[in-house]
């Protein structure tokens, strides 16, 4: 077995040199929605390649029908060691509105702030670029200690994974004897608090769709018109207005289909964090829970199902105002799954209702953006319970097992396509920006990271 | 009394400098509502001057706290006959979505139509530039022929009518003495057909909101917060929907205060002009009316109040998809109002209405863009009569009186604060895409437009 302690002093002796990694990887604007920055998205795959190959991977950017693939392999140093497949994704959101953050996105910084806390700013610094090098500076720190990982690793980074990942499922059909391994390690979630690491045991899915509801052949004069003829801005409203009803349930034919009640002893555990409507809320300004009614914020994060609205935009924005009906107006909206709802039910039946609702002169048009469902690791796997020893050595608080709101659909793929189970493990933190202007990843959270893999891979690498 | 016939002849063998005249003001920006072009503002205003100027009116531009004024007179060949003040604007809506025009919207030109029709396209050409230079023509004929004008003419061009008009009644109440005349006369309305002129009788009032809603402090991760966060798109959606009940009738307190039905023989008339829903709404592409239940198209567009969406935005609208909670949203809403209704207290009753839809921990921001009451004119006045006439002499058909759905807010203000009624005479037709993309306006409404300003001043020449 190897000796921790050498790897783990490495790792923060050279903390420094790690953060300038990261820095150069922040610094590539790797937005994957926006297709003005295609050529960015491939710029950090190579980046990332190269760093990889001087840890000893064999690691190659793979094309795909959108931003390429990084795919690595290394040994391990003891041939029955496990084989670990680490799952990350290079790409970035969008960062406007732009005039709302206090420094360049793209130019990462260490700042002090107040109490003593370090953190660096910039976007993806959290999602997923910090937590993706906490992986990889891990292996350096084995490679530049012992010579060697302590399990077999193959490296899968994703440039899609803010899209909606379109060409994750047939890469992973494509690839799938080179890219199955025992489990996978998936970085890409939060901690409890600052002081409490968190292992994600369920996962919501995610239905994404956008509708572009038209009108009258042409913007109209709302001074000729109005009165008479359809608003496409009213009839969205009226949809998007009729999705809920007065306790906050999803109003969808079918929609609670699939959806199990959480065992009460999960449901006491989460009581006991103490995480209230006024905690949790509290830090972004708000009070009120919006959602489904009578149920805690952990269970209305973690284990039941939402719609909520991403986007709208119809008719006149400028500045000022002008009497216009538009043509058309559109919205995108987002439903989160858990249990075994089916994705290809919500869609249709979401599908369904909007037509339903649409005056037979009018039309509507739907665009899908991603749709995965929900998972779920048993609650006694030996993969969950060692690697909640590990990290509860590093941490000043011991692991937790939750449940987590945002959807990673890679690990419904990895069970689905490849067998594989995963490991969610991640450092960052719920203000941590992520999405929003002024995004920003803990220092400690970077470095106990890089720690917290070392001790992980170290208490995996015996089965 | 003024020889009509040789200033006609002289009007029409003289179309092609005035079109030339046109298209020069055409090609000023002037779009009053965004900021961006205040310059080419105030370039129309400076070009107004300089060609009334040119006709023998003392003319000069009038700063105020937005775009200039422009104010000319010129006295009437004979001492005792009326005195008639001009109003037209020279401000144009914005141009977006730019793309949809098939020509430059600030390059005019005269183009071949089907069946020999022939259009002048460009931004304003109809809305309201074509239309205040045929009273401008008009007086060059007379000018040009007899030297001099058959009615006393002041004249107000203003800059803001397409931005809710904020500087209209400071100047007018500054200015009070110098711009009251006997009557006004008012070019920005539409014929009934091609071949039929029409004077309005009755003009629908107008009250301009935008609001915008604020949930969280922040944009949010949809996955982390959602289910639990306000989201001020739904509420938005929420307030929107509930505008209008099944009936299609407005649900605000208090709406129909001062709202009285049309006469019977009124709407007789009206519903003798076999406007129905399926020719109305056919021509924009439609065919089910969507507003109040049981009522004709004309009763609907004159004599009836609306609710309308004019603009609607929130949260990510750009490429692809982003699964954000936005922190706000906003929505710019019209009002179109009839009779008596006050607008003051339909704000209130908007503001009201939004406010009790609100959830307590979120905000409001309300922003008022114009309001003005309704006005009708007596459908027995001498004035409306003689004009009738007029019209009726120059065109195919006999002049009708109607209503009109659009608002002009300066005839109200002409009656308050002059003690003047108007006359609303207009050339536009109702498919010149006003405020909407190809904006266009007939040549034959431009030549013919011009004839019957000549007509109708030698009609109003003798009390």
């Amino acid at each position: 077995m190897t000796n921790l302690l050498p790897v783990l002093d490495r790792a923060s002796a050279n903390v420094s040199a790690s953060l300038e990694r990261l820095f150069e990887l922040v610094r590539i604007r790797s937005i994957s929605t926006d297709p003005a920055y295609k050529a960015e998205c491939r710029r950090a795959a190579e980046w990332l390649v190269t760093e990889l190959r001087s840890l000893g991977f064999d690691a190659t950017v793979r094309d795909t029908a959108g931003h390429p693939m990084v795919v690595a392999h290394h040994e391990a140093g003891r041939p029955d060691a496990p084989h670990v497949l680490f799952y990350g994704h290079y790409d970035v959101q969008p960062v406007d509105p732009l005039d709302q953050w206090d420094h360049d996105p793209f130019e990462p910084a260490v700042r002090d702030m107040p109490g003593g806390r370090r953190i660096i700013t910039g976007r993806g610094t959290s999602d997923d670029k910090g937590q993706l090098m906490t992986f990889v500076e891990a292996c350096r720190s084995y490679k530049e200690t012992t010579g060697s990982l302590p399990c077999r690793v193959t490296i899968l980074f994703e440039g899609e994974e803010e899209s909606g990942s379109p060409s994750l499922k047939p890469f992973l059909e494509a690839n799938a004897s080179e890219l199955t391994a025992d489990f996978a390690l998936v970085c890409d979630t939060s901690m409890w608090d600052a002081d409490t690491p968190a292992i994600a045991a369920g996962l919501r899915g995610l239905v994404g769709e956008e509708i572009v509801v038209r009108a009258a052949d042409r913007d109209l004069h709302s001074g000729y018109f109005g009165g008479v003829a359809a608003n496409p801005v009213h009839i969205l409203a009226d949809v998007l207005a009729g999705l809920h009803d007065a306790d906050g349930r999803v109003t969808l034919d079918g929609f609670y289909e699939g959806v199990e009640e959480t065992p009460a002893a999960i449901l006491a555990d989460w009581e006991a964090l103490g995480c209230t409507a006024e905690s949790f809320l509290g830090e972004i300004g708000l009070s009120i829970p919006a959602g489904e009614k009578d149920r805690s914020v952990p269970e209305l994060t973690w284990a039941r199902p939402t719609a909520e609205v991403n986007g709208i935009t119809g008719g006149y924005t400028g500045e000022g105002f002008k009497t216009v009906i538009a043509a058309e107006a559109s919205a995108k909206i987002s439903f989160r799954l858990v249990g075994k709802q089916d994705p290809a039910r919500i869609r249709d039946s979401f599908r369904a209702y909007v037509r339903s609702r649409l005056p037979a002169d009018c039309s509507v048009t739907f665009h899908a953006h991603g749709g995965s469902p929900a998972i779920q690791l048993p609650y006694d796997s030996p993969l969950l319970n060692k690697a909640k020893a590990a990290l509860s050595a590093e941490w000043p608080k011991p692991a937790l097992v939750i449940g987590m709101g945002g959807s990673i659909p890679i690990v419904g793929d990895f069970q689905k396509m490849l067998g594989m189970e995963s490991l969610l493990v991640g450092f960052a933190l719920s203000d941590d920006r992520i999405h929003s202007p002024n995004e920003k990843y803990e220092l400690r959270s970077f470095e106990k990271g890089i720690r917290s893999w070392i001790r992980i891979l170290a208490a995996l690498e015996n089965r």
